[in-house]
């Protein structure tokens, strides 16, 4: 009988039980393109969500383990084409270096939720262990993963837009608008926990998409910001609110805002590019347009599609569908599963190809530690630490 | 060893090989909830396609099949927890029909794309064979998969909008601006040949899904109506745009439009219905939104996401992410999917529940044939026949 | 002294007295540009009303008139230099043709609300009479007056769109939905009375504005039509909904909808045409903007404004802002009385340059007669006539 | 013969010669309720251009004067019922004091074009002025006479919104992407000329728009802000780009931004405000749409039109036309100056009721010295001084 040319790849995770959001997204986004096969888990410190969660999942029983320590150590034990070869975190951001520290040290490879951890120190040491290793390491930059963000990166890059001046990165949201803390919701309890959440909440959570995105799209770094965070709602134990205004290496200047107390709003992050000769406007919940605006001439409405025209590599390759059948934000993540799948087929060390990595972040992580340590700094402009 | 509570449902496809657009989408729409595994083709009558895409998709090679007959006979073979469950048909129209019927011979669940057949004679057949079988029948009418279709069709149900007079639904599409099908382009050949697409060439396409919809949400049956049909392309064998006036059993009056040759537009699906007390709007292309007018006060835009307040149930379990996270097209599709499996876990027979089935087929095809006729009659006004 | 080099054109008005809506919105137009003065009116046969409204418009008391044959009577008996030069009609329909013959046959330019008339007949003899004359005479299609109207015009004119195949133009309006008429509504009350608009409602009130755009931007004559009108509203007389197929003297297919029972729309005209290089669209309700859709490259956003790169000359003149200053209703019926008053002054007659006439009144009326006897004909498609 | 009710208010103009922008838009608003009438000006320094604008305008010749200063002297001998009642003030902005001093000295109104002057103190004096004297002054604050800016601060009024906690407000151009000053573009000359704009370019020009429409609808007051301004074209001598952060008296926090080198943007002033009940959203480019935003529950789209449910009264009275009828940037003008000329009649003092008058003035003038004096400091946070 002859063999089948493909194995999918194999998938374990930790975290993502019932109750918990990210973890079933994770699920969709690997599952969409059929190169993925989720094998095994440890999904929950509680041993009875654990259980059903893997039930549910059709996951084998002896494959669903109780702790992240115990997966990587059986998992290791298993023969090569069992084995599980790439590794999801979708814990509290805590977890997030040790878990990927230990994953890698037993060869796995490993695709992170973001931030990349709590501390900048931390995130610089997972760096050193995976530059000395064999394995991949991908963040789940999400947006990262959508066509009209390459596109807009390609316009930067070919000239469209002339030099860059202007930079407005927006990312408002309304779901903290009332202390759901409180009232013991898991996704809010954590994401305002100092102890799990680090240093900041607000920033750490999306104003490091924020960032990420405006240095990846004008492919310039942000090199001093001036910054206010704010906790709105009292008793909040970190920010839930926050804007700074940013230099970056090539000369533009910006303003990045992230909240998550703008009443009614929901995922709304979007960002504006101008040069001397064009500007550029893309938002997350229109993902498959993205507007170019030449200085004296129409806008122009780019929009997504498999085949579509003037589209660049980079973007067409990443639609399923012709345009004007809306792809979203599993399709988004689903474009970096896809790619990391690639990547482990091609034997690729570090990042892989067309994912966010180690690098994006620790430039996160530099971000969270400028813009909390701007809050409580009289000086007026602090600067962003390179990272290597 | 303990067993997993749960297989994922095994499916089969006929059609979808390199160079098809829908059977991609298919693939894609039944991996995204991890409950259905593809484990058998026959993708191409091309042997050569056949087999790559057979590998591409990680078939084992002895369930890569060269015909769907072989396909058909050498499942039914097979021991009861490996065989297919679930036949998905891709072809071109003309085949809808015969291997509907030999795969419920066969004790197979069947999902076919639209329309259902080429006559209604031969759906009423299929429907007839259907209801002597346990088999499923679901007909991808992909566009009912949406949460807001489902939340529109609700408010309608509620008496929202109150008694419904107008129904407007329009599909303008682009594609068929130019003769593409002398240039040898896959989809707009079968679809522009008589033999392999029916009667109709775009009123079979997409006017069948505005057709769908208009009954769907509202509730009503389309009874009578007025058509013309045109081919604007020089040699084109079928029409590539068309429009039609309606009246519904429930005493409203509607529009019909649809059309391939709307240079410039993408796929852009609209529904409008309005009754005495308000109306209601949704775009194909925005489908996360749903306007709700009421008369005498402001609009309201009613949003998908998971958990959002105001959503009717049938919308919400619809719905993967919270607000603002755009679902599209494939997620649609997926909502069918996942569906389906359910039903076959529940030993359902006939149509799966939240899918649309044999009844929503002959409807379609009562549709087809009377907007033909229509256009070859003076009559202003032709009955469209009911269905059992 | 030195005179002035210009004199303001002297305006009188027949109609537009308190509670009437229409009179108001054509003397805020015709001030707009400071070319035209109001001078004299009857604005009411309410003889306290008429009072009231002349005192509020600063109207000298010797030139406020109990009628408009008074009016016509005591202006024509003016001296050159002071007498009126220009009347508008803002009456109910059927003294449409009555005072426009009265006032060219007194030697007034006229200015008038649409429809011409109350049947073509009518409106041919006014036609005649015009001919004969040395009058310039205006139709308030008030939606010819936008610059991006003529944008689009002129888009059709130089090949952009190519061969139009497809005309779709549409004008929901929701303010009928209910039965205002039983409640003294005034606006309602005339425009739902036979007697007083004439053998149409929905259709002669906006069915017509849709209409002649169409015939306008298309530069093609709707030659045939299949028409479905209907009251929704018991007991109303007139119909307040309406549909039709038609198709054009240059092989064009198209659908006209217009409704006053649309639940939550408010004065929604939209255009959309289709060629075989490009499409476009535009909104009443957002009128500086218009939408090129080439096939086969991405939408293009053309915008409003005084000095704007890439507008046409026709387009630019009517505008008075730059871009993002929105211009509204009132501008463009602001630009049909600069267009008259400039007409005046250089002596034109018939119909003034850059304004709707004779012409467009007759084609909207033997639109009118052809829809109206379309609804009670089992014939599928009736000749529109033609005018000279 | 019996005198008219009224007469319409006499109105003069400094400024606005052919060339410039603001005049001719000034005349229009003015004009459009005919409440007012231009009767003398001194229109340009240019004698040429100064007749010709006369002419044009239909100015006697003996009340086109040559310069503001034989304007107010020759205008103050005429007796009472001729006399000029209202000066508008449209030059650049460092004749704005000296002319207004001057005009309220001999006795006028004056409603002049924003900023109030060049300088917080020469505008104080300005103040001084005005408090002893009879006049009343308006500032042309134009996007505060829009309905919907009145309803979004009834909202806030009202308790809709809740506890404010954050204001955004953008206020992006691109008129400025090139060098216009070096060729000879008027607009662009003097707005870039220190002598004659003043300590800011941008901020003065458009940032007090969104300084002052943030306090507007806010009804708080901007207390601290840290700011970068930057030129971002080579050579320019004043701010083309800027952005604060700043804090409230409300104990809100918020983010201003202005630019006059977004390339492809016309006039993009937008505000958010999101309390701890709602948000809300207005776009000066979609005037008449204002979204609210209630946590929890769906965006409601408010919609100007005369007569609207659900508008508040000083919203409703800003309407002239149904809604679906779109008023635009000339109609939110004409709202100021119909309020203004009502003020006259009323026999109103200091700042006429709607208008925006000189405490608004003193506001800008605050704004503008402290967003440049922020641009020159290490310290991060500036006081904005208060105006009494």
């Amino acid at each position: 009988m002859q063999a089948p040319a493909k194995q999918r790849i194999r998938m374990g995770m930790v975290g993502g039980g019932e109750g918990a959001f990210i973890g079933a997204v994770h699920r969709h986004a690997a599952a969409l393109d059929g190169q993925i096969e989720l094998v095994c888990g440890a999904f929950s410190r509680d041993g009875e969500n654990n259980q059903r969660t893997g039930r549910d999942l059709c996951i084998e029983p002896n494959r669903l383990y109780s702790s992240w320590q115990e997966l990587l150590q059986k998992e290791a034990a298993l023969p090569d084409n069992e084995r599980m070869q790439l590794l999801v975190i979708v814990t509290p951001n805590q977890l997030h270096v040790p878990i990927s520290r230990a994953a890698i040290a037993s060869g796995f490879h490993v695709f992170c939720e973001k931030p990349a951890g709590v501390t900048l120190a931390e995130t610089q040491q997972l760096a050193v262990d995976l530059n000395a290793s064999n394995s991949l390491y991908g963040l789940a930059h999400t947006y990262l993963g959508y066509p009209m963000v390459w596109q807009a990166k390609e316009l930067v890059q070919s000239g469209t837009l002339g030099t860059i001046r202007k930079i407005f990165v927006e990312y408002p949201q309304g779901w903290l608008t009332e202390d759901l803390e409180s009232s013991q919701n898991k996704q809010a309890s954590w994401r305002t926990d100092p102890a799990q959440a680090g240093a900041s909440g607000c920033m750490a959570d999306i104003g490091t998409h924020a960032f990420g995105m405006a240095e990846f799209i004008s492919g310039q770094q942000i090199t001093q910001l001036c910054a206010e965070l704010k906790s709105h709602v009292p008793g909040r134990r970190l920010d839930d609110d926050g804007a700074a205004l940013f230099r970056t290496n090539g000369g533009a200047s910006g303003v990045l805002m992230a909240s998550q107390i703008c009443a009614g709003e929901e995922n709304a992050l979007k960002i504006r590019i101008y040069g001397d000769k064009a500007g550029l406007e893309w938002h997350q919940m229109e993902p498959n347009t993205l507007l170019v605006k030449p200085h004296g001439a129409p806008v122009q409405v780019l929009r997504a599609g498999a085949g579509q025209p003037g589209l660049g590599a980079e973007a067409s390759r990443r639609c399923r569908l012709p345009a004007g059948h809306p792809e979203g934000y599993l399709e988004a993540m689903g474009n970096l599963y896809r790619d990391f799948a690639a990547a482990i087929r091609k034997g690729e060390k570090g990042t892989p190809t067309g994912v966010p990595g180690i690098k994006a972040g620790m430039r996160g992580m530099a971000f969270i530690e400028t813009v909390s340590s701007s809050q409580h700094s009289n000086e007026k402009w602090l600067a962003v630490p390179a990272v290597e």
